[in-house]
């Protein structure tokens, strides 16, 4: 096994600690990789929040990060020791299922295995995530990072980007389309980015004009203030895509009144039961949709899209050592735009 | 005004009676039509149900129909007397809004008057439906009737018809495509029979295996049972689109999980509110939708698809006095597929 150490959530102890971990010795297909920086995910601080008071086993988060191969398995050729890879939240798939057959794995019928909280597929073990300063995936999993990228404003790119990708490309945005971002935090001011970078007209649902500068820097045409009736009247069936990554609960039929004839609103950002008046879909024959993670093949096409493009993450960079801090202040929406962090102080 | 006969409901009173009516005087742009066939829509029930206890109008059901031009207003051109002609849920929109210029006046900002129920935009009465001899209507809202089309099992298409077709024609359903309907009623024989006719493979999704000979009658390919978990999972991420017919309010998850990659499941039986939960949207990148009555130009476009291919109502006609009878084996879902009531017996 190899040693390493990163930062985990155990038991009922507020915030996360230093600990040391195992990583597993290399098998043919593995690669393994010092992590260099890590974001901080929406998930994390659920699983966090999940995990106070379970008293057993220590949780390391962490699933969207950038780092450099320092030891290939003997099967591997797509990477050599000193490339610059990037790791999102899936590290495995079952490789045969339809879903996996259509460069899927995300939707694997056998459920991909998670980057922390997965169980491997071969030795049962409980996967430990990325706030840590080693990390071992199949190769298959890992994304050679275009050189032009920043490693640190990539990392976000691997979740956050990643999730509104999808949609985005899935539901053909491109320079003709109108598209709304509901919410900027860390997943929306990464659809503004991309939206634009496709060429569409975007704009930003908000619920206040604070973002209204930033929005604009973005790339966005405008904000509109979502607790304004004015304006939400004014933008009436205006959007052929709404990408909805608002993280609480809420009632999507606001924002599908906003929706063209036709369109969709995807919600990624909540993950819990939707409910939606009939009629809100109906009038005008919308449609709801979702979308989190993707597989390696549109994985790869967003790495290569957002070089081409200049697309990265608009990150706060902090210390590993301050995880509590992000943590508490990405749980008060403080934060423009993603935190990462920076391992280098993880000895 | 013009007097005419019709059944309606009025107070606690059980049933329908026979009610003296009032249809307005033509206006220039209005037509009178006898009315012949009416079909019974599950709207209808529900109307008569709701009225129950209300003290004092009363609510004349009714919103598909056929029948005969008697007189026209002065300013018609595209009607004469004689003209078999068809009518709908919708009998006015406001014209000059994005929808009813886009030919969507289902969608009207405004909201469409609807055939009963609905208040008139020039006189503000109540509108009164076709469980009546005579029903006059703006000339717009009334469609010629192909020749070979029977009027009375052509009713049905204004209304369960166009609500199914909608769909079917928005998410372009055609030769390549995998449909299932769930339910076979009313809605889900008509879905059957225009997806058949658009060329597409189509299942039928079924409580039991009761209808499974009906449903190859109307051309299906097979019936999938979904009280049977085992076929429910050999037709998972099987078909493109599924229009779902059921009137009951229901989970839509197990139906999602049949829909293919990218797929829609819309739901235009129940039109109450849904709870989805998001992981059977995003898994598979899947749509909900929903849709209800349709347009002008897509109420031609139907006329004129199923005259082309022969697609009525399986019909059971009963003289219009036994109206009761037939909203009881309605309520009981006693009917393949849908009862229409000849009106010839209101004098």
């Amino acid at each position: 096994m190899r040693a390493t150490v990163g930062w985990g959530a155990a038991g009922a102890a507020a915030g996360l600690r230093r600990v040391h971990l195992e990583r597993r010795d290399l098998r043919p297909d593995d690669v393994a990789v010092r992590v260099d920086y890590c974001g901080v995910c929406h998930t994390d601080l659920q699983a966090v929040q999940d995990r106070s008071g379970d008293g057993g086993t220590v949780l390391v988060p962490g699933h969207e990060f950038t780092g450099v191969v320092t030891s290939v398995g003997r099967d591997v050729t797509r990477f050599r020791v000193g490339d610059q890879v990037a790791v999102g939240n899936i590290v495995d798939s079952c490789d045969t299922c339809v879903m996996c057959r259509a460069g899927q794995e995300n939707f694997c019928r056998e459920f991909p295995t998670l980057t922390y909280g997965g169980t491997d597929r071969h030795d049962g073990s409980i996967t430990a995530g990325a706030y840590s300063r080693e990390y071992v995936v199949r190769d298959r999993f890992a994304y050679l990072l275009p050189a032009n990228l920043d490693p640190a404003a990539a990392a976000p790119l691997l979740c956050a980007g990643i999730t509104v990708w999808e949609p985005l490309h899935a539901l053909g945005v491109g320079p003709h389309s109108r598209v709304a971002v509901a919410g900027l935090g860390g997943l929306g001011h990464l659809a503004v980015k991309l939206s634009v970078a496709l060429g569409a007209e975007t704009s930003v649902i908000s619920r206040s004009a604070d973002k209204a500068d930033d929005a604009r820097r973005l790339g966005a045409h405008d904000l509109i203030v979502s607790t304004d009736p004015e304006q939400m009247a004014d933008a009436r069936d205006r959007f052929d895509v709404i990408i909805d990554t608002v993280s609480v609960p809420h009632d999507p039929g606001p924002y599908l009144r906003l929706v063209a004839m036709d369109g969709t609103l995807s919600q990624v950002g909540h993950l819990g039961p939707i409910t939606v008046q009939t009629l809100d879909l109906l009038i005008g024959r919308k449609k709801l949709s979702s979308a989190g993670s993707g597989g390696r093949a549109a994985t790869v096409a967003l790495l290569e899209f957002c070089a081409e493009h200049g697309v990265t993450a608009d990150i706060e960079l902090l210390p590993s050592a301050r995880v509590d801090e992000a943590l508490d202040r990405l749980r008060r929406n403080d934060v423009r735009y993603r935190f990462v962090l920076d391992m280098s102080d993880l000895k």
